[in-house]
């Protein structure tokens, strides 16, 4: 894969400039730029409202039946399909632009939470990099009448003397290998040891003839509740050879983790999750062998599944127990007892995951029903649990789990933000897919909107990220009050009452891929608010639990997919996050990837998960008597107290928005 | 099974008496009271020679078409098959007595080593009284809103408020039962646990709910290369509820472990010899419970399968090996190396054993190639390792096993006997069955013979401690000298020349069961003398290596059949075992399985095993340079230096037999 090429492209009449990749629409290097373009069909050429003039440089498409042969001969084009081939000079007519032409008013810029890396150097770097499955070479002495002891205390010896490795069990299998493996290679073999996590026993997992400490690798999972993703590792270098991400089979059977405890519920319905989510493991397993396959050329070795001598998984408290073949019942019922939140190492054969009957599995702990394996592994992958900022940690789905703390201490709820920023219960909602409204700016005098979709596509709904921007924006323009209702006295055919209250066309229906009008209304609104009240109202209870205050948050880490999109000047616009400077916030990506992949490259981190669990203490936050008038209080727009938005409030005014 | 009853006999003229068992035939009574009767057939009552007049009391059976009917009304019998009834009076006529009816001439008295007994109350005196796998009951906190930890939790919690016990680890089918079994009793459980030998962690292998600490039950196995034995155990009482023992299905590939080794060289030879072991013990498990059943008035519970939750097995090197799929063929090839001799723990199910999942398995550490874990549990279960006095524990096979040492250190070897004590390399030799003569008496005038054979049948062969008596006796009464040549000055008819030399007839054609005279001859006792010679040769090599001298020897411990029914008499004055006032032999029977079952009653015992292992220095004989000169010393009977038998010389002296 060639290197992206960054092309400059210039906006008149205003003058500004923005750097962008080529390929790119010109309507999404406007969005960057933070210059409104009239744009209602999310960029499938349907409304033409987004012409521009191309004054200079190369474009390619951009072309509509809504332009004539003389406007495209002059180079005007549409925004939302003509692609960047080179640098540019673009004008947008008054026609397309914000009102009058003007160009006036800005459109705020985007921000979102950079992306938090972490670099395998570092771990060598503070001498952690010590994946837990290991392999040693022996050169040991031949077995002579004077030396005749038995094949497996050679062994044994030669890794006192040469590692001063002690405290070895020889599993079974390999016993029956030693024999053959000391001889093949005249008593030269490389052994696989899974060291012990704290003081314990290592095992011996396989010998093999010869030297072969190269031929290490191991897997980490993350078993979602939607998408399981995977990657293959070389333990000796800490590369990551193939990635792969997959559907979870049990998918079909029901969107969220209550559904697949309905069904696990039911007469051999265990049985059936757990086959689900190991056969999905197993397809990517066998994904990720072919993509690692030795090349042609000799370059790549490949990697061959027995030479996979290690897995570690993490996943929600419900997806482990569905793994795992554990009755996850308990876990929807109140006192919502999971059965267990530590597990032991075990063996990768014993689920049915098709690895070697060598290969050692650990799956992440969890902390309780609700915040599982999967928000662990982000706390360590996101190197919280090392940090001295007082860090929020939050990974937003239909649960939102919420960690707070540093170094010293750490707390965790989990609270139900309900679907709404998964698309549920949103009128015109949908998940983040093709024809989802996922940008949104507005025109503030004639409230053309500037809808851009995943993939160019004719708007079919919005997604949470749209939401969240086109609530924000609604908000900032004054459209909607800081209850969610919208200005009744503003006059525009686009505001108008529907059948669920007042509500705003987003893209009528012939400038759609529906075949409706694509609205948002209060019902919507109100369910969004309720979303982020539950969440803020977690975060706020838990801070004061103990004895902090919201404001003395130096960091925001956001995890789970949602996060990398959101943009947060509108999450904290609607008082999803509380206010911290948009710097820091980390997006960490698929923490319980990245936790997985930690673990399966140090047993220094697995050490530190056990301590970690061990410290983090857990808030069933309907047990806790604040959290309910936090709740309540946070069912404004950004909160009742607007004075724990200074940021918020500020933009605010600057939009020219006064306080209510 | 009732109690035996004893009754006297007294013989005339005589008049000595002794007591034994009604049912017992008279020659066996006379042997014992030290009376020769002349008896050639065995008890078939084929030669007629050993009549008797029985003077009081009442017998049953005895009559002969050797005797005719005013004899019989007489009250005469023959002794070889007249079975006692009640107190008898017997005269011992001049024709089927010693020459002369004088009785004048004492046949030696039978001295056997006494069993040695270890008592359950001792180990619970010793306060070391605690099976491996112990059961606890809990009563735990329902789960309420404000205790809402994990199931697993719940009971490590439990385990360590109510036992003190930490550092559990809970496997994955436990894990699967928690959550029924703890709501199925109102949080009332009984889990399983599985305690470390050494410092490590438990594992809970088994949850129940309610109370069920009562049903606990473990099995103790000797695999023998002949034959298999196993106990089940009540591991809260520590009652054996069973005994039962079955040929090793592997016997008919060959009886001794080479052949079994030649065998699991070939293709697939391994998983057959594997298959007919675990077959084996599989039966046997299958015997033991139907023995255990319940019974109909509801006094016996009776043990189901799953209620086993530990075995132990004690077997030699070769065993192990085939047991455990565990390739053997270097154990007989120089220079000896077995593939272990330290085994984990495992699960019975992953040999093939039929028991449940969770049933933890642990063999017997072996020390080499040659002396195995059937000779450590032995030395565990004779209590060896812990007396104060030097002791010889001695195993006496085709290989004899010796360890040599007391509480304070122990050395062991195994010597290369050849198969004489099994009736191997004799020419009328045979296993201890029906018709083996197993006990022998000379007179010395006449040389006729009293031969007592096993279940009375007509003489088919000679068994090893028949063997032992035959050649001793021939020694005393100077009919071999001390090279085991023929006085060839004697005359007598059952001397002569035969194929393989001189030789003594035992039993004539007509009075034995086979088509010829059953003889011994001087091939016979060469190989015989071979066999005691490497044994001596072993025994003192090993002595005199840590410094000692034979005579330091202050107990001997007979293991093995064998054992139990050499004379040890005679086993002196051949030299085949060390001078030791008889009192202090002790026969231990099986002592491997007495290890296996001390072993599955306490770990205190398990972890002794660990130290008694690491404690044990192995000796290769072969490799010890004295060991060839010791092997020549010993070719004499009872040895080229007579002074090394004071005792054999004394008895020698007293029965005129003059030292050559």
């Amino acid at each position: 894969m060639s290197d992206p090429k960054y092309r400059t492209i210039k906006f008149l009449p205003g003058g500004r400039e923005v750097e962008v990749e080529e390929g790119e629409t010109i309507i999404k290097a406007a969005r960057r730029a933070g210059i409104h373009i009239n744009a209602s069909c999310g960029g499938s050429g349907v409304c033409g409202k987004c012409r521009i003039l191309v004054e200079e440089g190369e474009v390619c498409e951009g072309i509509s039946e809504k332009l004539s042969a003389k406007d495209i001969e002059a180079g005007y084009r549409l925004a939302c399909s003509a692609i960047i081939k080179g640098d540019l000079t673009v004008r947008v007519p008054v026609e397309s632009g914000l009102h009058g032409g003007g160009l006036g008013i800005a459109v705020p810029i985007r921000h979102r939470a950079s992306m938090h890396v972490y670099d395998i150097e570092d771990l060598r770097e503070e001498g952690i990099f010590s994946p837990p499955v290991e392999k040693l070479f022996l050169e040991l002495p031949r077995a002579t009448e004077t030396n005749n002891m038995a094949d497996a205390s050679r062994v044994i010896q030669g890794l006192a003397n040469q590692y001063d490795k002690r405290r070895i069990i020889i599993a079974l299998p390999v016993l029956r290998k030693i024999r053959r493996a000391l001889r093949q290679d005249d008593f030269r073999v490389t052994v696989t040891l899974a060291n012990p996590v704290r003081a314990g026993k290592t095992y011996m997992v396989d010998i093999q003839p010869g030297n072969c400490i190269r031929r290490n690798f191991g897997l980490s999972f993350d078993i979602g509740t939607t998408t399981v993703y995977g990657i293959l590792l070389d333990l000796n270098s800490g590369k990551i050879l193939a990635e792969a991400g997959k559907y979870n089979g049990q998918l079909s059977y029901g969107e969220d983790v209550i559904s697949r405890i309905v069904y696990a519920e039911k007469a051999e319905g265990l049985d059936v999750m757990q086959k689900l989510v190991v056969d999905t493991i197993n397809s990517i397993i066998n994904q990720l062998l072919k993509e690692a396959l030795p090349s042609n050329d000799g370059e790549q070795e490949g990697v061959l599944r027995e030479e996979i001598n290690s897995i570690t998984l993490a996943g929600n408290t419900t997806m482990t127990h569905l793994l795992l073949h554990l009755e996850p019942d308990n876990i929807r019922r109140t006192p919502y007892v999971p059965v267990t939140t530590f597990l032991p190492p075990f063996r990768a054969q014993d689920l049915g995951i098709n690895l070697s009957r060598h290969c050692v599995a650990l799956n992440y702990p969890s902390i309780s029903s609700y915040v599982g394996g999967d928000i662990v592994a982000g706390v360590m992958g996101s190197g919280m649990y090392r940090t001295d900022r007082l860090t929020l940690y939050i990974d937003i789905g239909t649960n939102a789990e919420i960690v707070i703390g540093n170094r010293e201490w750490l707390v965790c709820a989990a609270c139900s933000a309900g679907p709404a920023f998964e698309g549920g219960g949103i009128t015109h909602g949908m998940r983040a897919a093709n024809g989802a409204i996922e940008d949104f700016s507005l025109n503030p005098v004639t409230f053309e909107p500037m809808n851009i979709t995943i993939g160019n596509k004719p708007p079919l709904g919005i997604c949470g990220s749209g939401l969240l921007l086109i609530v924000a924006t609604l908000f900032e323009q004054s459209v909607i009050d800081r209850r969610g209702k919208f200005n009744r006295t503003l006059s525009s055919s686009r505001i108008r009452k529907g059948r669920s209250g007042y509500e705003f066309v987003l893209a009528w229906r012939e400038e759609n891929g529906t075949d409706n009008d694509i609205v948002i209304n209060e019902v919507d609104i109100e369910n969004l608010i309720r979303a982020k009240e539950a969440i803020y109202a977690g975060v706020k209870t838990l801070v004061e639990e103990v004895g902090l205050q919201i404001t003395d948050l130096e960091q925001i880490i956001l995890a789970g997919a949602f996060g990398s999109y959101i943009d947060l000047d509108a999450a904290m616009t609607i008082g999803l996050l509380p206010e911290v400077d948009s710097e820091r916030i980390l997006y960490v990506g698929n923490g319980s990837l990245m936790g997985a992949w930690m673990s399966e490259m140090s047993t220094h981190i697995r050490r530190d998960v056990v301590e970690v669990v061990r410290r983090m203490t857990s808030f069933e936050l309907s047990e806790v008597s604040e959290f309910k008038d936090q709740y309540i209080a946070s069912q404004f727009l950004p909160h009742t107290d607007i004075n724990l938005f200074p940021g918020v409030r500020s933009r605010l005014a600057e939009i020219n928005v006064s306080d209510p």
